[in-house]
């Protein structure tokens, strides 16, 4: 079966910071056309960092949710920049740690029906202490957690974002042997 | 820590069938002025159906990624539409299994950065086989895949949707005793 869309053309409706918005002229697979509403987003990375047993997780405000959210430390990619510095970089800007080497868990799409933002996870080796320097409208603090106590703030619904879930879940599962 | 930012002024730039887009005038929490983009959404809901060590996939063009992907059935919410509601539809609609019960394991945030999507994640007890009936510009095929073969396509990227990844990598952890 084929499941194809093509696009006539772009329209951008919106170009900002974070992402862009396009509402494109489509056609469908059987070729009649449609309208494609999509967010253009230049990709994020994000780093698992686990010592002695506890992840470090940074708590912040997410204005989109009106709400302080816990996720591993994240950011958006620089233009052309490859993620695995992206993810060492906001490792070091939000928590101060500066890992030895990080290697990429997964490439994962937070939301397919509208981004095209693409999240590289990484875990960190061997990170070492140094201090915190958030950007200027960036306010975050940092905390190691028993991973036992972040996987019950999970199953209760109190740690929420895709991203550190998947990261968590993958420590316990690698942890038991069973990845 | 004060980590609160407050609207000033919501800002509709669109709004559109799928997504809003808003760029807020907003303060940080030291109370300096920020603009802030976000994507409103309605919510999606999405189901793991899983029979005989088997779970049920669809594949679907994303436009935005412009790929096929494989992930467990989901769709957008109904305005004030239960979202156990909604997952039971999707499921019919996409699959054709009509379950006899849904519950819910997360509400996951898929991408706090500049959305307010919240992704319910169910999963299907006893569903019976009837006909898929997808919206008609939804296109889609659905098979069951054995779980071990998902947690390899996972592992090795060919399986990249995060609520699929986070309903899997649940359902091999619980089946283990670990959650």
């Amino acid at each position: 079966m084929n499941l194809q869309e093509k696009t006539v053309k772009k329209n951008y409706v919106y170009r900002g910071k974070i992402v862009n918005l396009r509402v494109d002229d489509a056609l469908l697979p059987d070729g009649k056309p449609c309208k494609r509403e999509m967010i253009e987003h230049p990709g994020g990375a994000c780093v698992l960092f686990v010592r002695e047993g506890k992840i470090l997780l940074v708590r912040q405000f997410r204005y989109a949710y009106g709400e302080e959210l816990l996720e591993i430390p994240a950011g958006k990619l620089n233009p052309g920049e490859d993620p695995a510095v992206t993810a060492a970089r906001e490792l070091e800007e939000e928590t101060g740690y500066i890992p030895e080497k990080v290697n990429l868990l997964y490439t994962m799409y937070p939301t397919p029906g509208y981004t095209n933002e693409k999240i590289y996870i990484y875990e960190a080796e061997g990170a070492r202490a140094g201090k915190e320097h958030p950007d200027e409208d960036e306010f975050i603090t940092s905390s190691f957690y028993p991973a036992d106590e972040v996987c019950r703030m999970i199953e209760r619904g109190e740690i929420r974002d895709a991203k550190t879930i998947i990261a968590v879940q993958h420590y316990l599962l690698k942890g038991k042997g069973l990845l």
